[in-house]
């Protein structure tokens, strides 16, 4: 293979980057752009548009998992392994949430053109970060052991993206979503 | 509008009954079947069954409405009035979970074709009675009064679904579904 020129490369890692800026901001507003629209948002062209994603499920793929390895690193930052399980669970709501709820547009195309396990695939890294919190809570008796630890981990899973579909709905105010959620998760994962 | 002749009423509701158990039993095997597919498990002509059905999508709904109605009545025989809530809970999951166990492959075509609020809305005549059955034990203390009653109906609706879905996936025993979800409900509505 022959090496790319380094001027070539850049230019195709800066069209990449405008690309899923622009993607993701025309998704995040629940626009559910065309393949067209987005290459002129990212003021390309069509080619190039699809010389980088073969189509708009690719891309789709590709803006969520920049998103995704973004709450990684945001959770990563959250130390929660400093903090008692308790602690550390309201922690991470709060700053899932406030993910999940800049995106909650994304979301609902993401579950439409992924369907749910493919959104779950998705989800597993930042999940990641639930399953050892629950783990430690489970081993040091914060958290109940009755249960299976996937199960706990799903409980997490399934109750935050119900929290956002409400929020949609207008049927729960996004700013009171940290206190239901970390409230509801704190009771589900201990013992009555 | 001219009466219908009695002979030719009474063979309409036949159709549209063998019309409705042979989609429901062809959606319930997880098969998502054509319209000439079902019109064949039903015996009768495509002509007539788009005389009752103008597309696969309202027939789908009509599948899911009887079987919503089913369900309605299945829980209405528990009484579930005359038992304590937490008594009532676990009684209303043992049944809704053999409900939805039998139609779990008709619930993911639902998901795909209806949408998730298609579905919800579909759901509420089921959820009335968890509805009428939280609000009965916040009233007498026996379920936590600092969440919505909307938010508690929401977290039974989203855990009994994320329970279905870890059954697909092979996460979860179905017949270990009415244990674990009534230890996570119970303690979801009880305040730790």
């Amino acid at each position: 293979m022959a090496a790319t020129p380094p001027r070539r490369r850049a230019d195709a890692e800066r069209n990449i980057e405008g690309i899923l800026a622009a993607a993701r901001d025309l998704f995040s507003r629940g626009l559910n752009p065309s393949m067209i629209e987005i290459a002129q948002a990212a003021g390309i062209g069509r080619v190039t548009l699809y010389s980088h994603f073969p189509s708009r499920e690719v891309l789709l793929e590709a803006v969520i998992e920049r998103a995704m390895t973004e709450t990684d690193e945001a959770l990563t930052g959250l130390r929660l392994e400093e903090a008692s399980p308790p602690d550390a669970l309201a922690r991470l709501v709060r700053t899932s949430w406030s993910v999940l709820d800049r995106h909650r547009r994304l979301h609902s195309v993401a579950v439409t053109v992924l369907g749910p396990e493919g959104l779950r695939r998705q989800h597993d890294r930042a999940f990641q970060h639930v399953d050892r919190l629950i783990a430690r809570g489970q081993a040091d008796g914060a958290f109940r052991g009755d249960l299976p630890r996937r199960w706990l981990v799903t409980t997490c899973y399934a109750l935050i993206h119900a929290a956002a579909d409400e929020v949609e709905e207008g049927q729960l105010a996004a700013a009171d979503v940290p206190e239901v959620l970390t409230a509801t998760l704190l009771s589900s994962l201990t013992r009555t």
